[in-house]
């Protein structure tokens, strides 16, 4: 079945201590959708301007990516700077460029309306609502968020919130909306604003499942060395909802191997600047570090 | 077959946000001794003063432990007094008094000298060392370490390190020693320095080992509330130690199940102030938070 992902697609240009790397393919739409592409067909829902690369659009094709929802508007791509120290963890924005973002109205294709699993990715709660309000019946839908939407729009983000399936935040803005700095405790009371599944991420930690077969604890595959950890979140999402989407069953029984392989795809994503070591991965290497993880894992 | 500890042996007043509790049984010894007394013989090897009560050494024998090598001699007994915060991964010392530890030299009786596994527990690198001088061909030799002989007694600690089979270490102190961010990196480097197993706990996020065949993830047990967190460090090293002393066959083959025992126990010792919750605790109930484990990592 297909996944449709509706989130920022973007230019990134990212500072680490080691390398500069200008207007690189970014977005939780982007990184969320090769993500899932991996695993079957997906719908991407985005807005680029008038000087987006060509080269990033046959990237998207070339991962099967269907783009009648990709809106190409008058105006500049949304552009983000941001700078990494040296330990990979503390992040920086520089910049913020909305660009034709400002005005962004997701409107669907009627071939979209139907797909049967849904990624809101990070973007504007109203604008995952808006999405929302245009399916049929899906049958799973998630929505990733940030810190930032938790200050800005935290009514909109709680209405969008009851509406979901499955919620994915990381530890530090499930304390932030919670106020619990207990993950296990912030599971709970996110439960209680509605979603049946709750993920927490936690970084080179891995990510917690909390849902109603009770809890998982998804590990994080081991990496040597992270290159740029821009968008392992929706890597992670996306590779999830992507395995999930290609499963046949119920969502339970497939769940945490979906999880699983999201955080191998961030693994993957965690090793290049922006999508570069993602759009080299094969089907074939994530499902060798699958099994790895579950050979590290075993006791 | 019997596993040796040694560590400190004394009195923790631990005040955290919600309580305060004077004067509890503590010190790193304690911890691991109690933590591997539930799964076979222990040796323990400490010292007291004479204001020692008399309810922990009835303590210490209500879980088995020989207490040959625990010598009581005239003064005070090592005192700890430390404040946690709130999050209760911040932690103050308030006072140290060494009390007759000033001047401890641990002196084995003869029929702890073949003991086949060897726990040296927090402590003086030179005490270490001085007991491990004392051993005939012990089996399995494991130390464990705090940041301050890092800073004080590097030299004593790397020599030691040399004559280990593992090495047990936390994050910061990895990151400390080996100077890498990276724990997957810090462990290459620690390898280096001698011992084939290596491990590396990271509070509630679990621990990780490196050893002859790989990377083991070990998983910590979700809790919801952390009373006390004091010890379980020494727990969760003391239960692995006395899991693998009481399994027969290759060290290789037990010692990832056995670093998930002492996970557990670890997790005990998190419930109560000092060993209150550990020693309340019966070998079933370890077993069924073993199988919860291997149920919450399964995918």
């Amino acid at each position: 079945m297909s996944v449709l992902i509706v989130g920022s697609t973007a230019l990134d240009s990212i500072k680490t201590p080691k390398a500069e790397n200008p207007r690189l393919l970014g977005g939780s739409a982007s990184h969320a959708a090769v993500a899932a592409s991996f695993f079957g067909p997906v719908n991407l829902v985005g807005v680029v301007g008038d000087d987006f690369p060509q080269r990033y659009i046959r990237l998207y094709e070339r991962h099967g990516i269907d783009l009648e929802g990709l809106q190409v508007l008058p105006g500049k791509t949304f552009h983000w700077s941001g700078e990494y120290e040296l330990n990979m963890n503390n992040r920086r924005t520089l910049k913020t460029e909305l660009g034709v973002f400002e005005t962004f109205t997701p409107t669907l294709p009627a071939a979209y309306q139907t797909t049967p699993f849904v990624l809101l990715a990070n973007i504007a709660p109203a604008l995952q609502h808006h999405v929302l309000d245009q399916m049929r019946r899906p049958r799973f839908v998630v929505a990733d968020t940030m810190d930032l939407w938790l200050k800005v729009a935290l009514q909109d983000l709680l209405k969008l919130v009851k509406r979901l399936d499955g919620f994915v935040l990381n530890d530090s803005e499930a304390q932030q909306l919670t106020g619990e700095d207990n993950v296990f405790r912030a599971l709970k009371k996110i439960h209680r604003l509605g979603p049946r599944y709750v993920v927490i991420k936690q970084g080179s930690h891995g990510s917690i499942l909390s849902g109603p077969h009770g809890l998982f604890l998804c590990p994080a595959y081991p990496l040597r060395q992270v290159v740029d950890p821009t968008g392992a979140g929706d890597s992670f999402v996306g590779g999830m909802m992507g395995y999930l989407a290609a499963t046949k069953g119920p969502i339970d029984r497939h769940i945490r191997r979906a999880m699983t392989y999201g955080s191998v795809v961030a693994s993957f994503c965690c090793e290049g600047f922006g999508l570069q070591r993602t759009t080299r991965v094969t089907r074939a290497q994530i499902d060798r570090r699958v099994k790895e993880l579950e050979r590290l894992t075993r006791f």
